[in-house]
């Protein structure tokens, strides 16, 4: 176990270092850059440290929270071979340090730079000083979501590519069994596992963390709120990671090998720290703002039931205790054309709850907060609303991040052959951890939407500042009846479309590469016979190497369009096109992440002995909608709502450029 | 070949019949919804009878498309017999009558109404005359939409469920070819090619060639332009009647077997009839607008470079000439779920060219118009684009139409046992077919998107007219930053995948009913072994019943999601949820269309024997990527752009109702 396991940290490490040499020559191009524009003072002085230090803190959230993962993982293991509820804690805390880890590190971060400028610029006036505050701050998330987007795409390619590479001619050509330790690319897939969905989802949810306090606290300022606007979404942030840490001390199970014991338990954290959040952000509120403005207290509120409700949908789309997925798998009698359309139908489907909830947060935490007769504190609102929904990622990322540690540690209990009680086990944590993964993944997408808004809103303030600074007049027109915002609005509805396509050809190819590999390895009949170890090293190094070449071309996107649309048709158009890509990014990425989940989870129901169970036909249509899901929801999915994120932090951070310097 | 080819006639006809007994209850009851309106003074006078016509002539459209249609088939079969240029004649020809009959009744039917209006409202002055005038025509292009998107859903059920469940049980279960006559299905799968693709098209055309002139009328009024600005896209729509009955005389092959020739003999009528479009409109808007005008000539041609543009992107992306299909073919290696995924990258990335394109148009044709010093201008000269991009429909319609009569032909020929040459050259039509299906397709798409932009600026006059005439103040923030306009767009983004999800489902549920029968049917062996007819009126029937009931739904969700978001949060959130809808519809119908055209001509180019042709695993993967894509492309693809013009159209309508009685 020790050793196979230390195989996987290896090449996780291996991975993470060559992605961070990659990710250093774009942050030196962009430091420059960044350098540059401070030197003609388009960015405030501080702008291209922020930077740095952004992906440098996004970057450490992945990487602690892997190498707590994959030390975790074997843990799991030998304490599944004890009992339930103490293989259930380990993965359970492993999650939770990793949540504690990203809120604390962003909170910390937040903090520091926050005494550092307000010192810097102590001797401005409060309103000006809060200028430059918020500006460097969302540099500071600049660097944080280009790290989240590349370690997204390249971690999630690299999963998907070695998952893929493995099964395909492990499992159907050579019929190796999953997890086999004959299989070359076994290492590799287990380092995926951590690479792409620890890691990954570490710095994602760092930046989407980030993104909503940081968009809130531009909003606060621009709605006149000066310091004690700050205080609330910073308040909110602090009490959440008390409350989760109270919520963590609520999950407890007996020894049933039941689901819904484990999920209930899960729940009771998650619900739980909740209420500890809500009661706190009312004296919160009351105390920084007043009373006058307690309907800041009821956007918080409003925060949170919305993840609530997006969570409970999410759940029941993709879990196999609920119709849609016994759906799927029903269809899986007719073949594959069948399973793969009503797994689409459901996904699309499921995006009619998350677009009306998210709709009605907008609209309530707008009203509440005081928007109708200030449109400034309307919006403010809203970023609230994001701060709340995320205030609990303490614990809904340790329920998350649970999920890649119990999903390894199975892996570990089938390549070590533990006894079977001991793989049941794990196989009980693994199915809670697909419902609790497509959970988080539908927070991270519910507060990229009203994070993604309050950026769009932070954009236009930013511009406003801009303007006055230069001595340009700035007059907007972002009616939806201005051609450069329909522009904006239809280029950007593609931008999510085409980000997805190329992320699904990275992995295609990247797979290819690793089929190319296993095939050339099983020529050695001793490999195959398991007389001779292959060489798993070289997988991870291809993965490693095609993962890296792939997910330049997706990124660049996010970095590209948004600068040659407002290079070219100005800065309304560049908000059409924000709003634009928002708008088809959201219903695209709840489609895919829930298509993606529903796949699995109907594969998992026939495994589990429905319809004729393993190797039957039902099984095997059924994988190949699992295969088609594996990019969605790992790969294209999870990255879209930091692709749409960046694209308006790489607006904001040039802002002033573009302003000046576009064509019209 | 005539009893076979009149039962199909029988089927469909038995078909439409019914189709249109449960249509006519929709319209009695909007009928009377409407008489209630006029009654109140809500909306003109006419616009209850504008409306049955509307429908009626719709209708009418498809029914006409589809007699002409279920009789040329079998005369090209005959016509192959003797020569490939016979053969394609009368296909062409075929498809050019019913060209000429969709652009012939609109311009009746709007000509009609025209003079009626003028001649009742004429002790108005013009200005008033011209409200009341466009108020009712309004009105007709929503009974059209209405015909159209239960056309369009309902027969794209119909044929999509037919063709699976054919396919499922006949190909699948019990070996037996396609278009077998021992197939109790195989009469359904042909009906359903003449409901679905012919009558269904006939009625998307009619709809979208009438939108797009109405909407334009609408704004010439809104724009000042008066009665000479009205004159401009009839004249235009004039001379494109004229040129493309030139350009089908420009329609001749040679009798070689190649595609190429073919398909270049069909772009010749296309180019040349754009050509003399283009010319005559310089004649008409410099008559009719003067000279100062000039810029709008500039928009016809950028109408009819975007139709071109967007047609060779679709082509490019999913003709089997190219590197997309071949590459989604050569992904069938690795089976099904490879295909699925490449077909999918194939779609989605073919959004770039039409998002990019249509941006583009809607830019020029702003400024060309004149929109920079008068936006009223600009938002005609995106209207008068759309208009110039429909113009040649007349033969680009020919050249679709011919699709599915070249792919009867092909069935006929050999269920009926014709001579292999015979069916190798009704193969090279349907080939061809295909990929001029797709550009029709690529055609609505593209105009749907300018159109449903000149809607939503017409809707806004429309509020405008409304508010004077009750007195009300209408004070109108369009801004992105309203927070109803960004719950509309938010909601509007996730409209198209729900309502996809419900066809997707629908298509689904009616397969299954008639997978059900042809089991049934196949327990008599005499049946399977040619011995007794199959009761092939019965599968007639289930289909039938299936789809009309399983249309009900998604159709619904046009009237009602503007109505309800009307009421609940004003009109500001409906121009909003139209803006949403358009964005993501744009780009998801694309993705739809394309990806099913690729996966389409894939698993043609395997069964032209490459990568082992027929029966090898590469052409079984490539049949499970063409069964999900029948869907895609041919029902829910293609209805998208109608659900998203027939939700602004109920906008339309509705919007005095809803000023007045909306709860904000």
């Amino acid at each position: 176990m020790i050793d196979y396991s230390s195989a996987v940290r290896e090449g996780a490490k291996a991975y993470l270092t060559r992605q961070y040499k990659v990710i250093a020559i774009y942050f030196a191009v962009v430091f420059v850059i960044l350098a540059l524009m401070a030197y003609y003072d388009y960015v405030v002085i501080f702008t291209p440290l922020a930077f740095l230090t952004g992906g440098f803190f996004s970057g450490l959230s992945g990487f602690i929270g892997m190498q707590i993962a994959t030390r975790a993982n074997v843990r799991t293991t030998n304490a599944a071979r004890k009992s339930l509820n103490k293989g259930l804690r380990i993965a359970f805390s492993s999650g939770t340090v990793m949540g504690m880890v990203v809120v604390g590190l962003v909170l910390l971060h937040i903090s520091i730079w926050y005494i550092v400028l307000n010192w810097y610029y102590g001797n401005f006036e409060v309103a000006e000083r809060m200028v430059f505050i918020t500006a460097s701050l969302l540099t500071l998330e600049m660097g944080a979501s280009s790290i989240a987007l590349f370690a997204r795409v390249g971690g999630g390619i690299f999963t998907k590519a070695a998952d893929i590479g493995a099964d395909l001619v492990g499992k159907i050509e050579h019929n190796v069994p999953e997890d086999d330790p004959r299989n070359p690319a076994v290492i590799a897939d287990n380092v995926g596992d951590n690479v792409g969905d620890v890691a990954g989802m570490g710095a994602d949810l760092y930046e989407s963390y980030a993104g909503s306090l940081i968009a809130t606290l531009a909003l606060a300022i621009a709605a006149g709120l000066g310091i004690d606007g700050t205080v609330v979404p910073l308040g909110i942030a602090g009490a959440g990671v008390l409350a989760s840490i109270v919520g963590v001390y609520l999950v407890r199970t007996g020894d049933r090998l039941s689901q819904a014991a484990l999920l209930r338990a899960l729940r009771k954290g998650v619900y739980g720290s909740a209420a500890l959040v809500a009661v706190a952000s009312y004296f919160i509120v009351r105390y920084a703002l007043g009373a006058e403005h307690i309907g800041i207290f009821y956007c918080i509120l409003v925060g949170l039931a919305t993840g609530m409700v997006i969570g409970a949908s999410t759940e029941y789309f993709t879990s196999h205790h609920y119709r849609p997925a016994k759906r799927v798998a029903e269809a899986s009698r007719t073949g594959p054309a069948t399973v793969v359309l009503s797994g689409i139908s459901v996904g699309m489907l499921s995006t009619a709850v998350p677009v009306v909830t998210i709709g009605t947060a907008i609209m309530l935490s707008f009203i509440f907060s005081g928007g109708m007769a200030n449109p400034q504190l309307g919006l403010y609102g809203i970023g609230v609303a994001a701060v709340g929904m995320l205030s609990t990622l303490g614990i809904t990322l340790a329920t998350d991040a649970y999920g890649p540690v119990a999903d390894n540690a199975g892996g570990i209990a089938e390549a070590t052959s533990q006894p079977p009680i001991v793989r049941k086990r794990t196989d009980a944590f693994d199915a809670i951890g697909n419902t609790t993964a497509a959970t988080g993944k539908g927070f991270a997408i519910g507060s990229a939407a009203l994070t993604t808004l309050a950026l769009i809103a932070a954009y236009k303030e930013e511009l406003s500042v801009v303007a006055a600074k230069f001595g340009r007049e700035l007059v907007m027109d972002l009616s939806l009846m201005n051609p450069k915002i329909m522009v904006g609005l239809i280029i950007g509805g593609g931008i999510p479309f085409v980000f997805c396509a190329l992320t699904n050809n990275s992995v295609a190819k990247a797979a290819h590469s690793i089929v190319m590999e296993v095939r050339r390895q099983f020529k050695s009949k001793l490999i195959l016979k398991g007389k001779k170890k292959p060489d798993y090293e070289r997988c991870v190094r291809i993965a490693t190497k095609s993962a890296q070449k792939q997910m330049i071309l997706p990124s660049l996107l996010a970095i590209v369009m948004p600068l040659a649309v407002g290079f070219l048709l100005g800065v309304e158009a560049v908000i059409g096109l924000l709003t634009g890509a928002l708008v088809s990014g959201f219903a695209l990425a709840v489609f895919m992440a829930n298509a993606g989940g529903v796949w699995d989870n109907a594969k998992k129901w026939i495994e589990a002995g429905n319809l004729g169970g393993k190797g039957s036909d039902s099984h095997k249509a059924s994988v190949v909608g699992d295969t088609i899901g594996d990019p969605f929801k790992d790969t294209s999915g999870p990255s879209l709502n930091i692709l749409i994120k960046l694209m308006s932090m790489v607006s904001l951070v040039f802002a002033g450029f573009i302003l000046l310097n576009s064509l019209v």
